[in-house]
């Protein structure tokens, strides 16, 4: 080997050294920008393959697919990533910032008892976030024994938005109405102390399913307790669900509001 | 330099370029990954500053924000990405697939010429997204001017998702039913030969906005074209439209659809 030659190879290795360097770097640099806050977006961040779920997000959203039994099997990362890495909270309070524009400037309460505002409970008020995570999220189907055991330990954590929302409304005179598909018999002590460990006090009711709506659907049953309250008086300013059910069929109220649930579907 | 050292840096050089080869090779197959179909993903790809435009068009879709005048400034470049790069025509073939399998699973055709389907004109059946690119996707504020000139070309094109189910429609045996909010006296002719000239054919009738609704919201406007549908003795199967207002208020029809519009709001 002479020395040129020689000379040659340590430029050459110079230069692969560098090429190494910047690859490091760039490496490097990707790492920091991916740690942090903006890791977490980046990671809820749909892949390529998941436009579809974000598709079936909004259709599912919008109303346009129904009655669907579980998360499609491809979704099921999607449907995670979207409940716990911040965007399925960024979703509610947004809608909530909406609710409180309505409340703040579209409302005029007529302050005689009956200014009324109905209110879900399951994943509106109170969030099963926990149940479902052992439940891939909505991957497996709707286990009635399961969600009986964890509705019965009675330490669903309240969403704060809505128990945000909830302290306005309690503060401005409205009379809340908590209405739940949720059978009296089985759930009603439980669910009455785990509303009120969450900070949701001074409501006006807490209506639980009654022997006498027992089978029957959501839509139908809450329609028919809020034409009760109709009859009884009651102007719905506002009803606010996660479920479609929640808030359409009869006497809906003035206005309605549906938070996001892509983990499973109400009739 | 004795051969021993030539040898390790020989060594040494051959290493470094296996790990640079390795890079490019990593490099490479993230080009080739990120080319074509998956490119246009990963372009649409909100970046964090956009997950709020991410709750916005959800909360827009749902319609839990109601009468926005424009799109958010900050999420000009997201609904410039949604609409352009794939994802809305994705959303709106997922809804297609929805209608198509009500219309086959759970629509029982009577035949007797009274199977009505309703569908909205603008942003349903034909397509103003090259209008909107001049107005910044909804980032700029309704111009009736602008518009007006724009429709009087008769240039919308076919959404390729509705005129694949307007034809399975037709073929079915339904009384196709096109409703528009444009004006009878000023678009009439210019609608009819857009819609023509786009494949949307053998309808049973296009009904514009006679002097008699003008100024009446599209909600009531609607509202009432059904109800005369409904009072001649049609029977309305199903519904679409890109605003809440096309399927909301009354005889909304058994069932109705949402396409996505994030664009403009019609009340």
């Amino acid at each position: 080997m002479t020395f040129f030659s020689n000379l040659k190879m340590w430029e050459m290795m110079k230069e692969i050294r560098e090429l190494v360097m910047l690859f490091l770097m760039a490496l490097c640099s990707k790492l920091t920008a991916t740690s942090g806050k903006t890791m977490t977006i980046r990671k809820w961040q749909v892949p390529a393959e998941d436009s579809y779920c974000l598709s079936w997000r909004l259709g599912v959203e919008t109303n346009n697919i129904r009655a669907w039994p579980i998360v499609p099997n491809q979704c099921l990362r999607y449907v995670e990533s979207y409940m716990i890495l911040g965007q399925y909270e960024r979703d509610i309070d947004l809608i909530i910032d909406q609710v409180m524009d309505y409340v703040n400037d579209d409302v005029v309460l007529s302050n005689d008892g009956f200014d009324a505002w109905i209110l879900d409970v399951d994943d509106t008020c109170i969030s099963n976030l926990f149940y479902y995570q052992g439940k891939r999220f909505g991957g497996d189907p709707y286990d009635p024994k399961g969600f009986k055991e964890w509705a019965l330990k009675g330490v669903c954590p309240a969403i704060p938005g809505v128990l945000r929302l909830y302290n306005k409304l309690i503060k401005k005179g409205f009379r809340v109405f908590l209405v739940t598909g949720r059978s009296e018999a089985t759930f009603g002590q439980t669910t009455l102390n785990n509303l009120h460990s969450q900070g949701f006090l001074d409501y006006e009711r807490l209506i639980l399913r009654s022997d006498e709506y027992k089978g029957m659907n959501a839509l139908d049953y809450k329609s028919e307790i809020r034409k009760n309250l109709v009859e009884e008086g009651y102007m719905i300013w506002g009803n606010i669900g996660d479920q479609w059910s929640d808030i359409q069929g009869d006497y809906v109220g003035i206005r309605t509001f549906k938070l996001p649930n892509p983990m499973y579907f109400v009739p």
